[in-house]
């Protein structure tokens, strides 16, 4: 695979390539289409997908691309789409990264991705651009996803492949009087979507630094929380269908949540995080609707779900999790982890409360006629349907291997020293 | 094995059989003092273990004992003990059942078991007795760690195997006059040492019912937090070592974040849990140490620890908990996960500095020779030491055969739908 | 749950419990089924299942059963159904219980449970009965199979709770003078079915001692073999379709290599095995059809499952086996596993070519549409279609966690000492 | 890291570079000692390493390289080092990759980096470089080993990085007059050791071919064998120590059995095999010895391992061998996996009596002190110690969960069709 497109240079004017671009509407894309066209000769789509990161109208952006150069800009309104089919199956396998980081910005790529190639082969387009740099998970997550739907697709990167700094993009965007600022300085790099907001770089890069309250936007500072907001979600096989007995959709859901947990300061995160290439980074997240969400599906699973079942699937979930994280989301052990994980929702039906407050989106309650939890056998009251006697057997069977092996370190004089 | 001890009913006055009691100083074991000599014509040695569950003076509780019928009274402070062979070991494995429940009584069942079986040796008792119900897993961790020390000794439990039941409890106590109180209604079964506190049945049972706010002991309510308190702890190979820079115990490190965190409501948990014997119950907890020791060793250990070694120990920890809750402390899988997780441990030395605040224990920074975090290759500022070209072909062979399937899929019309 | 079954003692003659047995036609549960009519006062319906063990006809069997006493017999032919919903998923999961034992009576149990539990809701029974003994897996994969398909099922084992033994069993044959033999001894217990046979107890329990001829029954000697023996299987989806291109039902495949194999010595086993019951118990299976399948199924899965989709199958495959074994058929996790190995075998569809001869099955041959093998990748010749220039790359980030840790390795002084 | 290392041009004869080259005695190898000097303008050391591979004495391959132009030769007997720090590590984790191959490459790489980056040290040398193409494993396993090793030091491989390629190597070698055979055509590309024997590429890209008889070295044809071949191997903590009663080193052991168990054919290994770098290659291996111990230990261990532990080192086993396949001997998580598998071998001691015949190794009879097997427990005979009364109670509550999950599957009208 090279990295430079064919220029052309017949006489005749030939069908020029054509690059797909995933467009943000911001200062390095927007210079990316030019750039690119510069540099490869190809012809530029610019396709910008709202995965729900809110800012400007998808119009405004479309405009802008084509202002920019683009031959062609694709916007596709992807929110349902991504809450359904991406953010869903996340929540379902409590997908939480190094058990803290809900997959954010791993779970939009392969969404994007889909749009990607869908407009490379309406457009006819050879290869595909994104805007990531070379250090980063992102690139891993775009280019492996988009071999995986089109393998006759090249992949391009102008920040890592064509040499597009950050300095040049602003040379760039100011000699060619492009519409857009250029002056704004980004103290961190952000990517956002509905399912949450990541942050990095700047001062967060030394990790003995706190993070400022600037840092923020999906939610505000716990320390000082409104009073406390109680919510009932419903769901059913694993997704939330209603809140206080309102239907939602999983968008809905989502935004919702967001918007309550997020008043409260609830789903801040910060750790040092293992990158698939190699190095450890420092991230700040936000996800107040996404965390609301997985510690009430928790919760339900606990009541609904077998003990094997549930030891097994904690598992499978640290799987499903690395490998999306990984980019590897279109693979096949991915689908495979999904049908076990979908087999495991079928009674994960029913009701939690939560009380979201300060910081915290604590279970109070639950309720679901699927529940495996009988208050006959655990109770202690009467009416206890719980047969003891059979507690002394099953110890002693239980309990064997562990005696013989310990009789032999007696023997062998390596038993516990008491 | 048979549930009852052999009377001795010879003329000549015989030696008789000794059984060592678990002793809290409550009703139940109070009565089973003497409820076992008249049942089984054994002597009782009565065993009070301190595991930090406060209360009581231990010398009252030996006395106590010895007034209600035990021919000896053996009492241990093993708080130090139970802290640094016990706690730590479940710190380094980040052990939550269930990723929630940091094992507050699968902990201390050990080690009261092995001063129990101490004493058993000591006294020359053949059968060990503990108040355990027939429905619950401590049952199982008594007995098994029993004869996982102990092949030769039969175990016994007066409210399982000879109908010491409640209400038998306080009228035999009125009965013979014991020096212990029956009128007090206890609202919920507690079970409570330095790791944390365990509150069940009563109301929780009714698991739609929020825990109410006399359910607490150990924590301070969150919602009405007093100001952040900010800790820096100190960590050495996996262990607390010191606290705001003043050295400490492993003991001491508990006792001290118990009562900062519990100040600030951290480490109130409320789950619906799988037990070993079968069934579903409703569990609440306070653990403000525990929670916040796991929370700074989990984030220092994700600056110390390789990436694929920490992907692979959490489940290795995983199993750990999951063994150690089913009572298998003894067991030889859980000795080679203990030497798995204490080679991880060689690293995680540095600061971690914690915020505790309104229920939260949050990291705001960490520090570490030891660390793995290298600025130079994770920063996008000038200096990145990271070669950002190699990418390209790391993505191309590590994508190879999700792309590879992917093409097959396409082939056979499996692909996917754009 | 009580052992015993109530007697009726009304005046009006009552409706009679009944009580289904598990019916071999062999002594023990010839006896049985007056024995438990004398014990309990029931009536006891009969019930053989055909699974391929061979040995009498099922209407002689029937026959016979009546005039033990029984009020009914019920014979199922499940050959077919065994080998399709049974065997077909064991092959699926490369189902080798400590990497050796391929699951033969482990998978016979709850075919044959489904049977009983059909038959005690045709026959108004109230109570399964079986006739194994207490120390062994079958009690188990019995009883927790009946309580999963029939809660309100009572389980009754004549032997291990109607103190049976078979001393009293060949008094008790000889004095009612039932139709079967009781002078031929065994020397060994024998459980079989067209998946394999089982060889237990006798001299066989001294673990020293090897295996002598007698033994075995469904290989013959592989120190003597015929001429070797090729066959090409064909598999659609992990199911063999077809032998020597000649279309075959499971059942039929796992016959005709039964019968291959077999000649050939193929599939005798001997091992030291962890029962679920605590103990070790010694072992010998002959399985030429099914271990002949497993190779053969094995090697098409190398050839066409994707590398990380193939690495966690080997968990999930041995976390299947262990479910079947401890009698877990009926289970959630199981069912959830399942469907992630059914998902796993789309494409494990082609030819392997087999040369059976003197206790071996060698793959000598695979050719599959669906093969991930790609030549032009994989050749050293020219066409050689994979690009070199890539792997620098990704030796670089493939191994940077790896550099790093060993690079603060040498800072520390713990360097691999050269 | 650049792939070219500085020519020095200076007036002064400055201080050449140094490159250490693992060396083979071979065509390949003996054209790169002058082939790199050229290219990168640095001093050759070349390196030969013996992990029982046979062929050429040491001496004669440290001749060769210097008359080929190398300034230095440096030649190590690694055997009993190779034997015992790699051999035995891999046989105490069964290492077999997808259950079939015994990594015989992947396992003396290590060793031989370790030389490599000695003698870098020793001689100076600031880059190693090794003859492997740029599409298999070992490149891999060479490059993170020696990185992880010497992180300082730069990896180069002429065929890969500076366009050897066969053609050009007997060009060079017949122009330069090396003293090297160039007309010998070798149908398969082979690597050896002392663990066993790996045989790829040729007309064994044609997965549906049969290997040939030539292709085999280390072991006779198992179609006609001699008389069945019977020895004890007697194991201390998991490593043999002696064969048939005499002591052995484990080098003479891996020996001795090649020389016997290879006279049996036993030990061929034919599979397709997923890479590392992403393709499916087709491999023949040959390691009679290693096979026939790892047969003898896995026995062992059934014998003398609980029952929890064993099957969670089958996990951990899987994981160690993928590791080592892929290159990360040196790799943290390899080391933490070594200490749970040495842990796990205290009591792998004891004899096991293997039949070596017609390719078979088979195990028959155990016999260990420190076995777990207890007659007296297994047996069906009088003196049998299980108390079969305590496994109703065992059923019962094992079978909770199953039970109460198969309850609701019934109540929501999802129960299993009978």
């Amino acid at each position: 695979m090279t990295q430079t497109l064919p220029q052309s240079s017949s006489p005749t004017p030939p069908k020029k390539e054509r690059v797909v671009l995933a467009y943000s509407g911001g200062l390095d894309t927007s210079v990316a289409i030019g750039w690119i066209g510069e540099r490869t000769g190809a012809e530029v789509i610019a396709v910008a997908v709202d995965v729900g990161q809110g800012g400007e109208d998808l119009e405004v952006i479309r405009q802008r691309a084509l202002d920019c150069g683009a031959v062609e800009a694709y916007v596709a309104d992807a929110r349902d789409e991504f809450a359904e089919e991406y953010c869903m199956p996340a929540l379902k396998a409590n997908a939480l990264y190094m058990n803290a980081y809900p997959l954010v910005s791993a779970l939009s790529r392969p969404v994007i991705v889909k749009h990607l190639v869908r407009a490379a082969r309406q457009f006819g387009a050879t290869t595909v651009a994104h805007g990531c740099t070379g250090k980063g998970n992102d690139q891993v997550r775009f280019e492996v996803g988009i071999t995986s739907l089109a393998p006759d697709v090249r992949c391009i990167a102008p920040v890592r492949d064509l040499a597009l700094t950050r300095d040049v993009a602003i040379e760039y965007a100011n000699t060619h009087s492009l519409p857009i600022e250029t002056t704004k300085h980004n103290p961190f790099s952000i990517d956002q979507n509905v399912w949450g907001r990541a942050i990095e770089t700047g001062f967060l890069e030394d990790i003995w630094n706190a993070p400022t309250k600037d840092v923020y936007s999906y939610t505000d500072d716990p320390t000082h929380p409104p009073l406390p907001d109680e919510v009932v979600i419903t769901f059913k096989e694993g997704v939330p269908v209603a809140l206080d007995g309102h239907a939602v959709t999983p968008l809905q859901a989502i935004q919702e949540l967001n918007r309550r947990a997020g008043a409260q300061g609830v789903g801040r995160i910060d750790i040092v995080e293992d990158r698939l290439v190699g190095i450890k980074s420092r991230e700040v997240y936000e996800a107040p609707g996404a965390m609301a969400l997985i510690a009430a599906h928790q919760e339900l699973e606990n009541v609904t779900l077998e003990r094997e079942q549930a030891r097994f699937k904690r598992g499978v979930g640290q799987r499903w999790t690395e490998l999306v994280y990984d980019g590897q989301w279109f693979s096949p052990l991915k689908h495979s982890l999904d049908v076990f994980i979908d087999d495991t929702q079928r009674y994960v039906s029913g009701d939690i409360r939560l009380v979201l407050h300060g910081g915290r989106a604590t279970v109070t309650g639950r309720r679901s006629d699927q529940s495996l939890y009988d208050f006959n056998l655990a109770t202690y009251d009467t009416g206890d349907a719980y047969d003891q006697s059979q507690s002394k057997g099953f110890i002693e069977i239980f309990g064997m291997t562990s005696k013989l092996s310990a009789a032999r370190d007696e023997r062998f004089g390596n038993g516990v020293e008491l």
